[in-house]
């Protein structure tokens, strides 16, 4: 077929493949997380529960819908899912999740829905970017009530580094495409996040609010797992 | 000749020109400089009397003295100058100047001398990027007190941002090449300063801490021009 | 809420928070202009009464007047705007405006109404640019007449170097995406007026009219501040 | 003076600031280095303990000594430190950290210097690049046993993606700057490690040895004070 | 006329000119391919009986198809052909053909297709990306068995390092454009092909499935006219 | 031999190759020079009579000397010759050459020198950058009475459009590397130079005086062979 | 008014103002061309008799021309224009005019139409790219009886420079946007022509073929008025 | 160790690993190829025979030869090598190696040497860029005969759509660093030889002589081995 589920993944890595839905039919999809759904009823294990899709246009779900009724969707986060009893199982471990600007809400909530799919808790920040800093400096706790920071910017990306010469955890830096003119399509806000001076920062690609959160999920995980001194 | 000096600039722009000095022989600089320096006798003119030469590295300044033993340098801002009876008069304005980092002093202080050259008042903060936020924020009368604010930071170059969100007043944004990978030379801080959400922000030229001082002391001039409501 | 309005900016920096259009709904920017004049009505300050959005597209504003009815449009600087008492009130200080080319127009008028609306005088000169340098020579009245310069220009961007060598005032310089093939979206004219040889010129972002008009009121209300010596 | 240094910043952020050499004089770095341990004998606190340099060239360390008897160099990460009772007493928590190829060991020992200066427990394996794909798949126990995982190369960098597939842990990914012709200095190393298909990967800077150590120890001492379920 | 068609090129490279379809009516491209089989008929030798067009949208095809009713059609590959008796007899040689990811397919098949029309026997692998290097590993046969390999893959990019290493044949490297963000629209996948430590990689352009097929061709015929030693 | 000198050249378009220096050895400029007078005085046309070297540092052409007494030296331009009795037989047309500031002067000499090899005559108008329109404004008459016209800048790069607006005769834009920062090593000053709005500009590379030279050269010759109306 | 026409360029420098389209309305544009057609009528000189716009679309066309019926269209040229009397008047000398592929002809002809309503002769020979160098070879007295060459050209860009290798006259190279992947939209083929070994080569904007006619237009002109010797 | 020899690689891809100079120690290398030579006394296989290294300055080597007297040195190509009784065994087919100009040949020997060294026969053709397309033309029987071509090109990189439109077998097309300006160190010549138009043309890094080299070899083994119809 023209798919090659890597089924093992969840038990390798943690996490169960998700499909990235660009470029494929609602067909294709629906089909897809049909095969993995069945695939989870013969592995029940706790991570392998989620069945996700990212990048998907709200006429996209319409006809996944028709296919898979259960099949349901997180609007601004682009996302569509299937339910399952096991998947939102909280896990240990608080995700806190800031974004600059209102327009880069979209990759922030596909950050956010793909943890809480995965089980963990997220506290949003939204709209607190560098031009205006006592909205952060008026909300610290969300800084040092996180185990691990989301933190989503477009335009000029400054907010990834305030917030790490602040915080006392891993800041995971999503730059977004928001922007125009000398923003380059998110590349002046990743160059930004790169060259932080704040320590304690990771670097996922442009827009990329699923990378972030699986990466704040594996974070969490090691998190769970290590032997405490 | 291989210069064509425009004598006319200080009548017309408000400031002379002043000597770029890479690819020119410390003769030919020196020969520059007394040219300028004997136009100016002739247009005593406040603004007219500064003779100044930028980039100058130490061995090219130790060459020039021999020929013109008034010059003096200033070393860490790589200034060549002729001190003059009229050019410290102070000028109403005061410059607020900040640097991100120590490492971006050279150009911080190419920015002080030449404002300071020109007569205008600067008041130096060093070393307070947006890693340690706290360094800015106990500092903040520097930002009220200021007419006019250059800001000076390489890396990730989110500095002018934050400034310009706490200022009231405008804000010149000074790039720097310090940093490395992908800083790129300077154009990462270039970017986000130009993708600022701050309102009030105008950029200069990666390193360019004399054109900051330039348009710095513009401002303050038409500030003493203009006619109040 | 999906957004964290800046109500105090005005207060700080000397200018309200303005709305970005592109990426929110005319009800969110319906809803956030209502917001802001409701919180203007009791901050009565002069800079305070400015509510407005930019990059509003013709169909965005159709929809915003059936919810707030006293919405004005600028069609060319596709700028929506809520009329009040104080705010048109002049301020000291002349703005000029020059644009190189026509098809800048968007931009430019983007930078004239939000200056206007902010309560600057404005003088327009537009359409010369430097392969007409005639145009320009025979118009340098707009130069001397104004306190602070804005100049906007796409294709290869000169048209800021040529002013600051003829002016006695702060320039802007304002790049735009005009052109095609090597201008790659504005860029090319971006770098021109950053290596400008000419002093006195702070540069913005590409096609961002609206940051350069901020950034001449900041230059004016500087200046209306300063104590003269 | 020249430096303002951070020093809350253990306290705030969990690690105290480190000194960038490049750009210093020795006298400047050891006259920074001194201050630090000063502060550190009043605050002594595990992580305070710390007081290192990067980027320090051997003619440098050689006359840092010569002011500091007691700092140590190593010489092919390039680090001056000063050693201290209590800095070496081990944390939860292992560093697997993986190098592509020989090439790549100076950024690799940054990191792994960096860890081990902090209390962290390093595995080292050298010189597996994909180009040999068994010489990692002979050694998968280094990222089973590993909490963290640092995978430092260069050229094409496509290591970090093959073990973040094979990894059930959070993957540090350092773009080194190792390679000629269209590696355009590490840029191509870096976007393949920002686009990696893998999951739980976080990217820093191009030869930011140091900053995936400081990252990897954010996350380890996140694992220590979560709370387990 | 507007094309210049070579038809030498057959007698002289080997291969016939195909035709490249963007940019052309329907019309234009169906008079060109029966052009181009009128001349086969007077020239059939082997190679030169392939009448093929790239980039060809349904639509396109459904308007050649009233013309040329034989034109057949590839969708997924989107290239038209016209069928001939003697171009589908088998040669010397096989290709092996991977592509990382499902929405690298496109690509993949143009170069399926292409080859295949030339007379190839071409050995499909899709969807075994390095983030799941198992189900590469697992499939090792179709590496052996190949005598030359094309591998397809977008994003990072990884694929034809990890496989060069293990293949002891020549390795065609194509970027695809399949990615977001950093991936710069194929960009990033090319920089990591051409700079892969394994030997025996020759790379073409971003999405260049038929290119990638007629070097693949070219490198077969060389084989079946060699002189073994 | 490491050289197949292509003699036909000035028969076939008019210019005998010129010997480009970098990466040759003194001793295989001074072989190559010699082939080539030998050459010349069995082809004695006019044009083949120049034997000239390029991007000639001082101690290479020392060297030449000593194994070619008469090659002569123009250290500006960093150009090595043979004089020859017929190459500097004056030619029709008058080429019209400008920089735009003293730093531009190298790259402006090599294309003079080239010129007046061959036979050109060539007059110079140094230092009349943009930025001091009067300098240009001042000297139109060098513009009016050239056939052609060389304007070489740096930096911004603007000089080309002004002088094609004003002139009425070919102009030949050659941007230098002379600059920093966001000039980008000359890419500000070519791109600038391909995006004029003024008409009648063709581009040369950064830095390629001697390129600039051969284009007024050839547009000379076919000024000389035209058959007028 | 919004537009400045620049009624004396024609006088000044050869050629009258040509109306640039994209970004203005069909009425703008008619406006613009009947004032310059009113002008025209009063300064009855050859080369002002020229009244045109570039790069407009069918539909544009077809308002303008309720507005301006006399109005023609050339439409692969894209190119609008007014009739008259004088302006087909033959002027000395031919450009030689080639294009690389058949994608390349809009640029191609916008060059042609452009030259021939200048009144210059213009011999076309199309689809000869270096892939097939017999067709340029074959056709090699387009180049010898050309007084200057048009070469138009995207992909690769190579045929600029064998096409300067074989003639004896100035080329002006222009690359199209034709190609994808690593084409960058023409940057390709624009590097390609401004690192040509050849000589005599001046290069224009990507798709600029209105600038190359303009550009050939100068050289003909100039040769027409030159003394020879 | 600090190196991980991949001693299988011989058995597994044909070609034993080969040393990469740069950032090794001469002491390092010697070490290394010792290593490599006694490995290979135990599998004295062909192919295995080979132990080189590339990117070697004479300084290195001299040393190298000191610790391994029979160590031998191609000082244009900058390859170190051990002879060996089995390693110049000729193998079937032959290699036509073309260079573009003489600044090329570094690059051009490293391809060379590194074929010789594994057996091949290489037939030069140096010198033969495409502003001089003659010197290719009179040549055309090093195309006929060879049986794999490289084609080595700086500058605008044009001479392997020329090569690939003459020849009938596969072109491995090498980039390199030669050049100035808008070449920027092999960028362009690498995007021309990705965009050809020509077929059947193979792209390697920039410089990359070696990889070009292991190419063809891999290319002509295939051939060896493959089983014609
Ligand atoms: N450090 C500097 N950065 C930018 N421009 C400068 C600097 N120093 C001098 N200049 C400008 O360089 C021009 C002089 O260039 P030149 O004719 O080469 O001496 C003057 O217009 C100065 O305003
Ligand atoms: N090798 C390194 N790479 C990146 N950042 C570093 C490195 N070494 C020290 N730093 C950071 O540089 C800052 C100190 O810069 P400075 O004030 O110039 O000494 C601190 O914030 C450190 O965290
Ligand atoms: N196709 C074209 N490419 C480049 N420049 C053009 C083109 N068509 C017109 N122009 C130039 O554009 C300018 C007119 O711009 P505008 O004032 O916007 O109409 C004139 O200077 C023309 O020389
Ligand atoms: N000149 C060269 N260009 C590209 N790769 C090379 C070159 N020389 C050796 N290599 C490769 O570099 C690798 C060895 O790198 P290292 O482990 O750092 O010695 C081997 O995989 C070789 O195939
Ligand atoms: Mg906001
Ligand atoms: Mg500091
Ligand atoms: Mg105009
Ligand atoms: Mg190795
Ligand atoms: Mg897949
Ligand atoms: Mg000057
Ligand atoms: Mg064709
Ligand atoms: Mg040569």
């Amino acid at each position: 077929g023209f798919a090659n589920i890597d089924h093992h993944r969840a038990l390798r890595t943690g996490f169960p493949e998700v499909i990235w839905g660009p470029g494929k039919t609602p067909e294709q999809i629906a089909q897809i997380m049909q095969a993995m759904r069945d695939r989870n009823a013969s592995f029940p294990g706790n991570w392998g529960a989620v069945v996700m899709a990212t990048r998907i246009e709200a006429e996209v779900y319409d006809r996944i819908r028709e296919i898979i009724p259960q099949a349901i969707y997180y609007s601004t986060a682009k996302i569509c899912a299937l339910e399952n009893d096991g998947f939102m199982k909280p896990r240990p471990g608080t995700i806190g999740l800031l974004s600059a600007g209102t327009a880069d809400l979209p990759v922030a909530e596909e950050a956010a829905i793909t943890a809480e799919l995965c089980g963990f808790r997220v506290q949003r920040l939204w709209d607190v970017g560098v031009a205006g800093i006592h909205r952060l400096l008026s909300n610290v706790q969300v800084l040092t009530q996180a185990d691990v920071l989301i933190v989503v910017a477009g335009m000029e990306g400054a907010l990834p580094s305030v917030v790490a010469g602040l915080a006392d955890c891993p800041v995971i830096a999503v730059p977004t495409s928001v922007g125009y003119g000398a923003s380059f399509n998110g590349m002046s806000a990743l160059l930004t996040m790169l060259n932080s001076c704040a320590i304690g920062i990771g670097v996922v690609n442009i827009d990329n609010g699923f990378g972030a959160a699986m990466l704040a999920g594996q974070i969490l995980r090691t998190a769970a797992k290590i032997d405490k001194e």
